[in-house]
């Protein structure tokens, strides 16, 4: 069994405990007789993977949980059923931070990634298209416009995601997750906590 | 006499205590023969301003704060000129924080602007193509996409800019300084206050 989380900018795979990603832009180099069962937030990418996997199951309508939110992504659905206590923060194209309690999803949010970031700074001015310094310290009023912009990032993500956890229980996972770790004295860095969840649904929908 | 403030997107003028403002993308409109001097941290539309008043003066190069920070914007740099003591917030196409003690300029940072955030998360997905709620709670967890996304701008910056004034003044201009000025008890929200930097700077140097 194959399980596949398609994202925004990559397919990411599962296997045996085994993942690994390629991006969607180009053509999948996976091969496998297995089956593949699937999530996706971008369809022209999902019609990619049938193209290639003629039998992939789109598990979507199996991933239920227990939340007043409406819209609430598929893969971040397929996350919390892997968490029953705790602050899920999955740090990719964009920073989701989602709650839950007692098995109970309380809600959410959606910072932009790091790269959405930097894009965003490209496009308000030339002057502003720089890379971010990830090192910047933010103890201390930056010197220079790079400092200032990679400053006003990290702290501002910083601040929302400490004001979140408080004391509860933290989970990352995505390409910028083991990153946002070091503001956290406790934390999980599961890269196949997705897989965790679509697992859980698939076990529970079998029976 | 007449001010100029040149940004990414507006020529702001002053004359005798009135304040306006053109879009830089169309024909300037403002007419006079007094004296036009101006700062400008963007040259197309600083050619367009000399087209339309051929003997206006540039006077960045008087412009001077006791700073460490290499590359302050001419815009910051003249703010920071009216203020001697306290928190600068002007919140146009960016927003720039920047703080001031007895006079001296301790440095800064630049979060991006409501209409940067928009396109941001345009950006990242269709799904995240939403306009900010202006009005969401940032005391409850979202429900919803676009409460996730207006949530995650708000809080963000108003978490950023709380950490930095603590209990100094806080000075508020550009076009949403006013909306800002919620998250604080007391502030100056005051739109002119670049141009009294530009003043005085002229003051200064004609002795």
């Amino acid at each position: 069994m194959i399980l596949c989380d398609i994202g925004n900018t990559f397919f990411h795979f599962y296997q045996s405990g085994k993942i690994w990603k390629e991006p969607v832009s180009g053509a999948i180099k996976t091969e496998s007789t297995d089956e593949v069962f699937y999530i996706s937030v971008n369809e022209k990418a999902s019609r990619k993977l049938v193209a290639k996997f003629p039998s992939a199951i789109d598990i979507e309508s199996i991933i239920k949980i227990d939340t007043a939110y409406r819209g609430l992504g598929v893969d971040r659905a397929a996350v919390c059923l892997a968490v029953s206590d705790g602050v899920i923060i999955d740090a990719g194209s964009a920073i989701t931070v989602d709650v839950m309690q007692n098995g109970t999803h309380l809600g959410g949010y959606i910072l932009p990634g790091f790269s959405a970031y930097e894009k965003c700074y490209s496009g308000i001015s030339q002057k502003l298209d720089v890379d971010i310094n990830m090192n910047v310290s933010i103890q201390s009023l930056p010197q220079n416009t790079v400092d200032a912009v990679s400053y006003a990032i990290i702290k501002s993500i910083s601040l929302m995601l400490r004001d979140t956890v408080k004391t509860k229980p933290v989970f990352l996972l995505g390409g910028d997750g083991k990153y946002l770790s070091k503001y956290f004295e406790n934390s999980i860095y599961d890269a196949s906590l997705i897989f965790k969840g679509m697992m859980r649904a698939i076990e529970k929908y079998k029976g």
